[in-house]
């Protein structure tokens, strides 16, 4: 790779420092040589603040995407499928909908290959979730993740440090220099590993609220936006989803026990919002797949509800735990799944009702729990967590249960029912609040 | 009056254009001369776009304040009464707080003498809506404003035009340059009309929500705030409540229509959330005032509730209304105020939760209807207006009344209709919605 004349790190840093547009050449420029280590990383951090405080024009950040997700290997899944789906979510307490949506897309007759990162937040990632299975082996080489994408119709496994490792190095370098929350650069970096994956249509969960990294409707839905735009501007089709993460998703927010409530949904007996939720995404996968599978698409949503609780999907998701070595047994019997010595139930102490489940206080408990981790390469316990019975807008007696909190040691139970108490907000009726703040003077 | 050597308004200007902060002197100068007509209209109105674009400190927008406050006459009522409590709202669709408040406060003891605005909204103001009531006269001199305070304990009149003059000079102009939304000059208006007209505590009642001026909470949040400083800067006792506008407050919106309701609260049968917000109001005012009252402060939640309902509050009301020329039959036989002669009745078309009841979309239908002004001076018909019967979180069968609508003629009310049925939001369920948007490539 020869760098084209003229172009330079620095030129590139100034115009965007004073607000001027990239060129997709100057973009492409600064990422290749920022990958093959030419250019420093304290010219790539200058560079990621600059786009912080100037942002990116939709042209700019479709350019930065692919050449991010050209920066390295890209797998190419089109041999053996006609159609490759995947799905991404921003993140929430309690979401274990990569679990379910997966086989239940795969039962619908739509192959699902997926990529999925670890988690650094308030509880492990999908691969963390699975690995609660004894023996489930997410480190499948690409031709690997072919073979099984092509036999079984399902596989998911973990990224590869070869898929667009420019958005890993910058990624590392912006989260260490107060520019991760800039939409451009987290849209590019969402979308990269997608494409290079061999993604062709892709259903983006954006999730928003006191649980998500977008707190409000209006920074989520711009930053869906920026992502199908993106979308349209690879030839990529993309659904974006903006869901509520104000309230913890179903019940169970850890490892083992989302496994548990995932397997239990698939056996038709899931908390409400979280099958809706899950058809709702896998419905978007199936309407995009739909076409090149010929499947009919008049009733997708009877047709979903039926396959996740007459077995079809359950049968999908053991058939991807055998493939990738996990003890099936655990599977038959949910009690073998792993388990906290420790169970402290949080009951209601008066009548009301839920007004509000602080989706990031229920997120940082289980973190305190050992479910999630702080530092990247952190171990996690994968039997922690917290268990939540109630939603928003229930009304709960005396004496009900609020959490069962699912814990290595008695301490750590009990100071994690103290803050667990605060995460519930009270209302004598249901509807919305009356008020919401009183200032004073005095 | 003399103006001081150096100054003059195009340096102020200037001055605000860069991001400078102004002096009290400064501040002073400009308002003292804009309203002795020396500044310009086109000066004033660049002024003001240089405040909207690069705001105030907390300190200059004291001293604007301030100089508005003093660039007329003031009403000073300390010869009469220990101490004026006054509230103001920020204004929303069915905001009849201050026909119950302020005689429920008189109740209570604390003599309360108010002056008020007319509407330039979704219906009328306060004064629109007393003056559905026959012969009731808003226009008192301050010198009968003052003798009825200490007369009858309660008095309530349009705001003269000698008060505070450049506020309303200033808004005139910001109302037709796009430099009404900026919180110092929200703020600074709002605070020194209620210093003019004497005020020791004033409580603030700010709105948020989808009919109100604040859409989002940090916005109300942020407005009390500054005008809480205001207050402190000022030697005035302020609180301030913020309040949800995103469904009605109680049922009813239209003058007469609310003055009903009004009157229903104070004889026990009022809306829940209507009564709890009239009892948050009301408590604060007398929290505020009570100390140089020498009231008992313990209970005063307790004593309200009782004063509302016992005919303590509503025999206030009926003295006002006598006092200032009000016809009383139609407050003995409610039928008696104004009706509209088409009433039109809207039905669930299926059964469900209530989600939403746009509080702008109902405000809209009542100004369609004629309830409200769009140009100042417009007439306003008292009767019209819209019955709203289900709050948030209801759960509604099929046929159940959602709204009903009073309105001068039928084809008002066929319009009406249509917009109605849009403010209504649906669930299947009670609690928090599951999504919020899709958006899609295709």
């Amino acid at each position: 790779m020869v760098s084209p004349d003229r172009l330079n790190a620095e030129t590139i840093i100034a115009k965007k420092r004073d607000g001027g547009e990239l060129s997709e050449k100057e973009i492409r420029y600064f990422i290749e040589n920022f990958t093959q280590g030419r250019i420093p990383d304290y010219q790539a951090s200058a560079w990621c603040m600059a786009i912080f405080q100037r942002g990116m024009s939709q042209q700019e950040t479709i350019a930065l995407t692919r050449a991010m997700a050209e920066s390295g290997e890209t797998i190419d899944l089109s041999d053996t499928l006609d159609y490759v789906v995947d799905k991404h979510s921003s993140g929430g307490v309690g979401d274990k909908t990569t679990l379910v949506v997966l086989p239940l897309v795969a039962a619908m007759g739509v192959p699902v290959a997926k990529m999925s990162g670890r988690g650094l937040a308030y509880t492990g990632g999908t691969l963390d979730k699975l690995e609660s299975i004894r023996g489930f082996n997410v480190h499948l080489s690409p031709e690997q993740f072919k073979t099984r994408a092509a036999e079984y119709g399902i596989v998911l496994a973990g990224q590869t440090h070869e898929l667009a490792p420019a958005d890993g190095m910058l990624y590392a370098l912006r989260d260490v220099t107060g520019t991760v929350s800039s939409k451009p650069l987290i849209a590019s970096s969402i979308m990269s590993k997608k494409i290079a994956a061999g993604a062709d249509g892709i259903v983006l969960d954006v999730k928003t609220g006191s649980g998500a990294f977008m707190r409000t409707i209006d920074d989520a839905v711009d930053l869906a936006r920026l992502m199908v735009q993106i979308g349209e501007g690879t030839g990529k089709d993309v659904t974006a989803i903006i869901s509520d993460m104000n309230q913890p998703l179903g019940h169970a927010v850890g490892n083992a026990l989302e496994v548990r409530e995932a397997v239990e949904t698939m056996q038709g007996s899931g908390p409400a919002d979280f099958v809706e939720h899950c058809v709702m995404i896998a419905g978007q996968m199936v309407r995009l797949a739909g076409k090149s599978y010929e499947l009919d698409l008049s009733d997708i949503d009877t047709e979903l509800r039926t396959r996740l609780t007459n077995g079809d999907a359950l049968a999908m998701f053991r058939r991807m735990v055998e493939a990738q070595g996990g003890d099936l047994r655990q599977l038959d019997d949910l009690n073998l799944l792993p388990q906290a010595p420790v169970r402290r139930e949080l009951k209601a102490p008066h009548a009301g009702y839920i007004r509000e489940v602080d989706a990031r206080g229920v997120g940082l408990a289980t973190l305190d729990l050992g479910a999630g981790r702080r530092k990247k390469g952190e171990r996690i316990d994968h039997a922690v967590g917290v268990i939540v019975h109630q939603k928003v807008g229930d009304h709960v007696d005396a004496g009900d249960p609020l959490f069962t909190i699912h814990a290595r040691k008695e301490e750590h139970a009990s100071q994690v029912a103290i803050d667990l108490a605060t995460c519930i907000e009270w209302a004598d009726r249901p509807g919305l609040p009356l008020f919401y703040d009183v200032i004073s003077t005095r």
